[in-house]
């Protein structure tokens, strides 16, 4: 039995290019467009749509701004099953750059949110379903929300906005079940008129499981990742979400396909999924940023602290902040 | 809050000892007791007492038949905090290798059975506690398992033992947190007089989830190994384990310092943990050997059918048995 409301999103591109400043060839952002297409995949985010203002082109491929152009070479020939979403960071990104819906192939604006920003991110969302879009509110680093704080971001959203959906994003894979349990009902409670979504990461490899977890207690909007390529331990892998979810209309073969032709090479570059450091970031719930540095220390000269110090590290600056 | 009656097994050279033919040297396993001992682990598992009739010493290594004098050179010298256990398989072990109690360092004789040996389990289980043991009873395969052979197993195993625990053993790794609850509550129905004890795989990255699903419904008795090491994409890792739980006797730090100075370099010689072969084999609900060979076909000579005909292999021979 399949629940046919549910509409799975997959991340490889946007949340990937966290890993390598979303520097990706139009060949492999094409690839997996494809194969996600094949697929049966309900929505693919191609990039963030952020300002160049916050982030200078120098340093970041054309998959953090997913200009129109991009946009159409990754995806020019290839049938469109599938909407197309890019994500606006709430406090990076620029309005200005979302044109009217006639002149983009952009079906989907996602914008990214800590709380504190969450007016920014109404804003973001408001302009985009003015210009005629689909938006949703993604809330970040929701591990490290204040409650009250939540609150009434939730009854803003539900108040404020017409989204179709607001996602909770496990920035720091740190969350386990009774938690999304926990955050699943609240935000039922508060958005009576919106969808409910969910993101996770694998840090302690629960980001597969708490998507389940999600799924049970009636979320519908689910982001996975190729392999799981994403932040640190990256994302819950579509080809496991592929392989829970019954309804027909999914195809796995093209998920493995693409995985073996297209992901696993990009592995000689990028070191995600799951591993000590991670694992210590997401048990202690904190940000990877720290774990990433390890990762990027120990595979570039092999000088790194040992297990132990970085544990003893994150686990005293965690307790100081 | 944490609950005392929660054990905690380190299955690691036992279940790792499927990846190696139990042939680690026994500093490893110095290694492994060692720390799992100062980690506050409650039982750790050194092999199996297996017989010389199904497994040949020229084949398979020390730690596949756990003789006295070899668990002592492991274990000589270091304070002994946990329970050692050894595990038994049912159909390829013999009731004459257990030695009396007050002759061996062992604590715990673990049986691991398919359903159709339950006989032949009780019977290794009942040497084991009439020579003075607890024991334990594994029940393997159990994704394979017909419901109506199971009950019959679990009866008798209540009726005609008196071992410590019957442990839930998802060798396939392809059990969703819904079927451990179901399994559970069906073990709980039976066994009114043991406790119930799980045991994970990890191919669909399931492992630790499916052990927090136990744990929440009221099993006690858990099993993990070092950073996952065990057969196909291995087990519940121990260090996030003991994060989860609560119980200030244990200590992480010895744990990730043993991962580092002696579970990864393991990695040059076997490959376990998370990836695409293993997850398919997951996703089936099947046996992992094939994936296993795939696996090493392409550590050996690169030489392999591809993830897609792998999969349709695969998926032919489920349909086929």
């Amino acid at each position: 039995m399949f629940r046919p409301q549910i509409k799975v999103c997959d991340c490889t591109i946007r949340d990937g290019g966290l890993m390598n400043n979303s520097k990706f060839t139009v060949e492999t952002v094409r690839s997996i467009y494809k194969a996600c297409s094949e697929a049966g995949v309900d929505i693919i985010e191609l990039g963030y749509r952020n300002s160049r203002d916050h982030f200078s082109p120098d340093k970041y491929g054309a998959w953090r701004f997913c200009d129109e152009d991009m946009l159409k070479k990754a995806t020019d020939g290839i049938p469109k099953t599938a909407k197309i979403a890019v994500m606006q960071d709430a406090h990076k990104a620029s309005g200005d750059d979302v044109l009217p819906k006639s002149e983009s192939i952009v079906d989907l604006i996602r914008v990214a949110t800590y709380v504190k920003d969450v007016d920014k991110a109404i804003a973001l969302a408001n302009n985009a379903t003015k210009k005629g879009y689909e938006a949703t509110i993604n809330i970040m680093a929701i591990s490290h929300v204040l409650e009250r704080d939540l609150d009434e971001a939730l009854q803003q959203i539900e108040a404020e906005t017409s989204i179709t959906a607001c996602y909770i994003v496990d920035s720091f894979g740190s969350l386990y079940s009774e938690d999304i349990d926990y955050l699943v009902h609240k935000f039922q409670r508060y958005l009576r008129t919106k969808e409910i979504g969910i993101h996770c990461h694998n840090q302690m490899q629960l980001g597969f499981a708490n998507t389940i977890e999600a799924i049970i207690k009636n979320v519908n909007y689910l982001d996975g990742t190729l392999y799981g390529l994403g932040r640190a331990a990256g994302n819950c892998p579509m080809e496991l979400l592929m392989g829970f979810l019954k309804n027909p209309k999914f195809n796995i073969l093209p998920i493995l396909d693409v995985i073996e032709s297209t992901i696993l090479p990009l592995r000689k570059d990028m070191e995600w999924g799951y591993n000590v450091p991670y694992m210590i970031s997401g048990m202690l719930n904190t940000h990877p940023i720290d774990a990433m540095k390890y990762v990027d220390a120990q595979r570039d000269n092999g000088k790194v602290e040992g297990f132990v110090k970085f544990y003893e590290r994150m686990r005293a600056e965690e307790i100081s902040t």
